[in-house]
């Protein structure tokens, strides 16, 4: 690995984000599987969704810079999925389970989040717009997402405190 | 672990932040030998400073639930000091040392701000007031520290593409 220049960085992190979404896709569908909450069960699913065009996104990316497409282990993810499958193992309470699993999620979209802010601003400071703009159409679906979650939380973790408090 | 309810949940999180934390506190002066800009130094030494206070007001939460105070190994923090630690060894080039610093450490804030995210609202929810209040001013002040990280990136970077790009 060089860091000898921004773009080297630059080429590095997407590497990472590009690791981290294709272990995003791979972990959603157990979640899926183990939520209770339908409202939660089709925020995945459309966030799952969503992450396969993150993906596609960034093989743009990769095209545009003429590099090949491919991942570098982002241990900073592998980290974030390891902690939500140890909350989809315990199932003795499904409604602190999906609260669990939100906050777990919102962890993975803030470090991709941080991920994409970086290189979307050092892709603009290099003048590559194109890139610079599909990084930010990723970054915006990353804080939406966020947010759909968050909304979520506020009806899911009433409930589980009410049944399990 | 148990999760049996969401108080189970809220003090695993609670003890993955304390972890975290202690994890920034023991990285920072590193990387804070590493860095070439003089004003990415006071930010990160403010940081550290900052750092410890998260601690400590985590311990007062702690008390507060009459639980001591203890971390568990927090392998999403983990994981992205790791990638830290990878940007400090590589010193050929200090600008571009001093952004992935940046970005590195944006990525910890952004998943300590998802974290304390969800204990406050889970502390409110609870009706833990005295406590949702304590988690409040630190994510206040991760989100700000987050920000300052922003300004300084834009100065430190456009140096970087300048000289190695």
């Amino acid at each position: 690995m060089k860091y000898g220049s921004l773009h080297d960085l630059y080429l590095n992190e997407l590497r990472d984000l590009y690791n981290a979404e294709n272990q995003i896709v791979k972990a959603l569908p157990k979640m899926m599987e183990a939520v209770q909450s339908t409202q939660l069960r089709a925020a995945l699913s459309s966030h799952l969704e969503q992450s396969r065009g993150h993906v596609t996104r960034l093989e743009q990316v990769f095209k545009l810079h003429n590099e090949e497409a491919k991942g570098k282990t982002c241990k900073g993810m592998e980290g974030i999925i390891d902690e939500g499958k140890e909350i989809v193992s315990h199932r003795d309470n499904r409604d602190v389970l999906d609260a669990g699993i939100i906050a777990n999620l919102q962890k993975a979209e803030h470090y991709e989040t941080a991920g994409y802010g970086s290189v979307r601003t050092w892709a603009q400071q290099m003048g590559h717009n194109q890139a610079a703009q599909i990084l930010q159409q990723t970054l915006d679906e990353e804080k939406e997402a966020d947010k759909k979650l968050t909304e979520i939380a506020g009806t899911l973790n009433v409930e589980a405190v009410r049944r399990a408090g």
